[in-house]
């Protein structure tokens, strides 16, 4: 296929970066999907760094800069779209895209970092009967009914104004501090989410004051959980199950950074990002 | 024990050094074997290093000099001795050093590097019976005899030059170009070793070009292997087997860098040697 990317990584923190990096200078077509702002746990140290091996004594701001200067280098963008869901086709993957569009990519390298917490009881059940983690994809099967958003951040609340011009009631739970902010005419309520209920499919959202009587439940966090984003991989906990060449147990599929587990640090993180990417080379290698 | 150290990283390449950087910034006392040049292997790579994430575009030299900055500002030294051999006491190590004294630590973390090629034959089975990794701890053993030295770098004719006082001849196999310089009585053979031959102890050193009848082969290697340098540590080829968090198959021993298997890169190796730290320091505690 034409628009068949060779690599495409997903996350925009250190491993994701390095990923993409090393793809690019080993001459493939990789497509980077992330933030322009890279990592955001990142962009938020003020106190100096001290063992990034290279950069000493850094602010994330400091290390974003270095870091942003090398892409521009190489001449990487970032696709500032987020990746639903990764499918496995076979010798290819579907990525399927918050915007409702497609790709598709020989190889994926997930480095999308770690996910606090776990799924909310009923959450993995009710998946695709009353959960989604995509209001662009999935406002159109709820016009005129009613909805839950639980918004991991800030970001989010522009995907549940969406759900207001379409469903009957939108309710938005904020995991922030921050007041949100809407258009359209969404309800913001400052409990916390603790279940979804139901029998065949979705019917409430019980919070720590409440029950919702909804017929879905959106879920927008910062990053998905592994199991979740790609159906069929194989998690320990919050982690992506890894060897140390960092492959999944899905062909074609590496995990690196975070996202593989312990311990969280940056140059860790750009150490397997580095790994991954030269695995994805050697795999898409044996394609041929 | 008062003098033992609660990390010892052996070698100065990029998983060395992060490895100590990381002990450091953890509050560890740490002791750091290797070279002031850092790593020959960088020192020499005049095209520039393009997928070290954070340094873009340098050359070996203008990374090693990031790197020194970074040693410096926090303070960490290197010692310049060559750890000979390590052995696991329980719940500590004993290094023994070129210039015949010891060090211990409570753990030790290898980052050696790698080491291309493979052990020739008999050198294994003439081990501490004719074949000697270090000539300033086993001189003594041959004085009055007569010894080969297979020198891998010039750095190790000062090693044959001390052997020429003690032993009654020296004969050095220089595996490099550069023209051997001596003060003593050494005589160079430009042959390359095939085999290290003897009944119960060496008895000939086999080359390209004869065989030469000696009581001890000195094989000054720029790094050892790995289950040389550590008996009992479980390899595979050239590599040391670790898992995802950098342990060996000895309690307390940890391996991080080219040494723990491909890729050869720096970035990866700056990882690993991040990981391995951190789970020494793990270990240090579950020590207490």
């Amino acid at each position: 296929m034409e628009n068949r990317y060779d690599i495409a990584v997903i996350g925009t923190g250190p491993a994701g970066l390095e990923a993409a990096i090393t793809a690019r200078v080993r001459n493939k077509n990789v497509i980077l999907f992330g933030s322009k702002d890279l990592s955001n746990k990142m962009q938020v140290v003020k106190h100096p760094i001290l063992n990034y091996l290279g950069l000493p004594s850094v602010t994330g701001e400091q290390m974003a800069a270095a870091f942003n200067k090398q892409l521009e280098e190489l001449g990487i963008t970032i696709t500032e779209k987020r990746v639903t869901s990764v499918y496995a086709m076979g010798d290819y993957f579907t990525l399927q895209l918050d915007d409702n569009t497609m790709a598709e990519a020989s190889t994926v390298i997930l480095a999308t970092g770690v996910v606090a917490g776990k799924p909310y009881p009923g959450e993995e059940k009710f998946l695709g009967r009353g959960v989604s983690y995509c209001a662009t994809c999935d406002a159109p099967l709820y016009k005129g009914k009613d909805v839950a958003v639980i918004g991991g951040s800030k970001k989010e609340e522009a995907e549940a104004d969406f759900l207001g011009e379409v469903c009957s009631s939108v309710t938005y739970f904020p995991l922030y501090k921050d007041e949100p902010e809407f258009k359209n005419n969404v309800k913001v309520v400052r409990e916390m989410p603790k279940e979804i209920r139901g029998e065949k499919k979705t019917e409430a959202l019980v919070t720590s004051g409440g029950e919702y009587p909804v017929d879905c439940v959106f879920i927008l966090r910062e990053a998905q959980f592994p199991g979740q984003l790609v159906p069929g991989l194989e998690t320990d906990g919050n982690a992506v199950k890894v060897d140390l060449q960092m492959k999944t147990n899905i062909p074609g599929l590496f995990a690196a950074g975070d996202i593989a587990g312990r311990p969280y640090q940056y140059i860790k993180s750009a150490g397997q990002g580095n790994i991954a990417a030269l695995s994805a080379v050697d795999y898409l290698a044996s394609l041929r």
